[in-house]
């Protein structure tokens, strides 16, 4: 860790900097720079006296030299990590089974609109289902899902199709039914800084798809990896969705920089989710296109088979048809880039 | 409501939105502007129809003509909400009382700490005593809180000092307890969306602090605090802490424009926390000063005897002589503008 | 257009809106929704009264049915509009030719750097060289590129290798000697609203790359689009090169979505810069992937023979070797997809 | 300046950093931290490394120890610098004539609109007289102003009511006329990082208000005022105005941190503009209030006499009455900070 001191500090700041290390059992090394004094702070715990050190006078900046997560990192497992979802296989390389899609509807609203959409979707090539059934809602008069009743049909339906299935969980007092019937638990957007529910779904032994926030860093995801990782549970897959921007026009700006950056910096897979990153359907089959050109480990798509009548989204949701066009584009682009 | 459509839409299009509008018990207004056809949609339940219309083919835009929150808006209740914490009423008019001011630590980290500061700020002029014993922390290594036993010495120092106490609640799990110690909750910025937290804050009989998120607009707050209104708990107080922009010499920053403006769309109090706006001890003064300038209904100030020593975030902490210093400033600026 | 008034408007305020309407030789017709007067406004000229309503008393919002944009937009002109570089067209259908790529230094360095990063992109398949001989820096002491010397260079190297050149212009009175040595004149991000540079390169003869800036909206794009096509020039090629958020993990956060909602709203023909859009070389291969995936009708790439010695942007630069290996990802995709 | 490697960067990598440091003639000194080499960068033109060090294989970050900016810095001057702007004093410590306010029309319409706003705004206390004869406006189809009969117009007001005049200049090709006719000139939001501008006005006696952009974060903006100062123009004045975020409620986020902190950062003086930074009158009177007692040196606040006859802005523009009680306030505020 480094300690930049403001130009004007004197010999009584650098000091007390050097006291609070030592205090700490760590040890510091003084060279000077522009007119400044700039303490390399050395030893285990450093890291612990990043505030402390910057809350003290005459301090200008402290500069973390390494990440400050471990687990997920890159330089804590070079290989990438490949994660088991019901027996499909999330992350590694660029496989033979081509592009992994996760579908299904936005909202679990009724078994036949479920399973109508769970067959199209497996149909066209997904490998996965999604679906909510506790949905975190905006406004508190918007369908919030069906709850354990929606959970239970979302786990007849990926049996009735032979998919795995993928929901999001929001409160930690629902973990054991969420283990009992979801393959993957998913933590949405909103909740990726809720830490009592990812310390709950780092205690389980089920994977877990990690959804950035809207106004999340990656560094900041990663760290929320870090919280699910150090509680014990090694399955964590992340997913970038679109952070929040200044920009209007679609729903969240979508930042693909995110997909290559995450696999250079962690060795944790990353999804990618084209229809809340845009909000528009026109733009989801593009915006697929192209994290499956820039690497993504798979997508996470809304469908459903009627989406003037969802209960949720369906501005955002491909029709059964334009899914089964954009999987043969995906399988497309994936084919080409493994030659 | 008002539908928008495309230039290009047809009959067919125009003819689905009026089916769907009149399926719901609406009824339609058409009338052309600028080469495509805009919709009336009138009727209850007119807001349920926004998504579902979205998703038709041909529709550009839906335009809401009110606010999506009823209870929180100024048009529902006309008089400014007062809500009473331990017996000191926050919201309303500009008193005789001075500027409301909520002190203490971030974090409840030792009695001795605590207590000694929770003096100062009470011989300073604070009204309420502030400090964390669940710390939703960014990393999973650092300091969390003390727990339920950090809540009780808050309920002990303020109950010492003659202070109310206001602190943050993580997870629905720990209501009971923050009832039976606390005198307000304290809704976090990360958890503004925490929606089965919000659930059962609504539910119990204390007023709640609730925090804008880092990335929500001004609706998503009123919105959320509509959550805990439609619930049942009209004793709601909000707080503007600062949002995530580009800039990062500071934090946050600071939307000091919300406070007006939060004021003119609803009639709940809303309170200004200037130590996590900017994270530096050096603004916090200076922004206390705008916001009670601005109309605050009150102030949230991080303070700490030893920032140095802080096991969070010393670096935004005031030392007891400067927030003495400021309080008197605030004490005229508030009585200069009573005059 | 449509005006909500408050719901606390009188008649006088609704009646002084109508009267400024009709003042303007424009029409008002009245409906109520959810307790508040909605006016809608006919006529030529009543996209003219939006602010002038707006600073009427009673005005909640002004809402705008048609985009204020009408050269730029798709219902303007509904075939794409292809752009004649030099004997290059770019615009239109995925062509048999493959991808197109613009290519070169950031920076017109010397006549032996430039001329052998022209060779390698041309060898590699670019189809366009670009380089900079004024260059806005942010630092005042930074090297602001050759000037006219610089501009002359690119003019030789690009005859030399047989490639029409792209360069970018910061004043409005280098006109005539940018008109003289380049095919193309690019407006840079930090120039999209200088109008009066806008009012210039809209009078010549000459195609326009018109770079999106850093904090615009799609819709301020396409309205500086407009500027130039309403001066009279037709050829504007619109670039997408990343916006500024929150994100500092990455030099600007690509907007990938907006490739395919600019040719949803615009005729216009739009390329995307993955080098600025990230500003690490490691992420550039990638984002040209992705933006090629998502129907991009080209690609502005910097390549350095020696990034390390660069006197610009550097860090972002690709080798030839890197590029020529992206060119073929590139004609991959673009095959995979022509298929 | 220093240079954190890779974990995984070889001998050979921090053998090529210290090789290209030691070309420009400075040194290298090795230290390892964290399982990683760190290099501290000392010598002359050291600065000048930075973005060819970071472009080097195996560089992981470069961190700068000084700001980039010098002339600008509090470092270079510690004594706060006054401004004379047609003999009235901006900047220095809170002065006996009360607050700063630079007041009047967004644009110049006519003689009669400016004349009795000028008069209204002198009446109330404003000390010098703001008015845009050339206007940058988003849509080639608004109204961008009268040109040099306005600035004329302007001068003319000026001198009738004996207040100095301030208006934007927008080309570096308008200098004469603007250096003849105003007492300072102003660079607006859009055009901060308009380098060619920035040099003019850094060339000529005359004092300049720099505005920040509208994503340009405190640094940048020092970077911008350093291009003038650095051409030999001392006389600047910084105006924070608000910036771009994803709350669209108002029409920009005002940034009051930004005063105190270019208080810390910069011996130059900084107003802030209320008008622009909320977009509504009705936030105009709190933000002004807060600004003052944040600390600003000024205020620049748009102000008509006829905001629905307004060809700009009419929505921000404060009445004269309203103006007078706000002035009231203001002088309030100012006397309680500075007993």
């Amino acid at each position: 860790m480094i300690v930049l001191m403001q130009v004007g500090a004197g010999r009584d700041a650098v000091a007390a900097v050097v006291a609070r290390v030592e205090a700490a059992g760590c040890t510091a090394h003084e060279t000077r720079d522009e007119g400044r004094a700039v303490l390399s702070v050395l030893g285990r715990g450093a890291a612990e006296l990043r505030e402390p050190l910057a809350a003290l006078t005459g301090v200008e900046r402290v500069v973390d030299v390494a990440p400050p997560w471990k687990l997920a990192s890159r330089e804590w497992r070079g290989t990438s990590t490949v994660v088991d979802v019901g027996g499909v296989a999330i992350g590694g390389e660029r496989g033979a089974g081509g592009p992994l899609v996760i579908a299904g509807p936005c909202a679990v609203e009724s078994w036949e609109q479920l399973e109508s959409t769970a067959r199209a979707v497996k149909a066209a090539g997904a490998r996965l289902l999604r679906g909510g059934a506790f949905k975190p809602r905006t406004s508190p008069y918007a369908f919030r899902g069906l709850g354990a009743e929606g959970l239970r049909m979302l786990r007849a339906a990926g049996d009735a199709c032979g998919l795995p299935v993928v929901t999001e969980i929001l409160s930690p007092a629902d973990i054991d039914l969420f283990v009992q019937h979801a393959d993957a638990l998913q933590v949405g957007a909103r909740n990726m800084q809720n830490f009592p529910l990812l310390d709950e779904v780092g205690r389980v032994d089920k994977p877990v798809v990690l959804k950035r926030g809207l106004a999340a860093t990656i560094e900041e995801l990663l760290l929320a990896a870090e919280y699910v990782l150090a509680r014990g549970n090694s399955r964590v897959i992340l997913c970038e969705r679109g952070i929040r921007t200044f920009e209007t026009a679609t729903r969240n700006t979508p930042d693909l920089a995110a997909i290559p950056l995450v696999k250079e910096l962690s060795h944790l897979p990353i999804l990618f989710d084209p229809s809340h990153s845009s909000g528009r359907r026109s733009l989801v089959a593009p915006l697929s296109r192209a994290a499956v050109a820039a690497g993504a480990d798979g997508l996470l798509i809304e469908v459903h088979v009627r989406p003037e009548a969802a209960l949720c989204d369906g501005p955002q949701a491909l029709l059964p048809a334009d899914f089964a066009a954009l999987m043969h584009d995906l399988r497309a682009i994936d084919s080409a880039l493994r030659r």
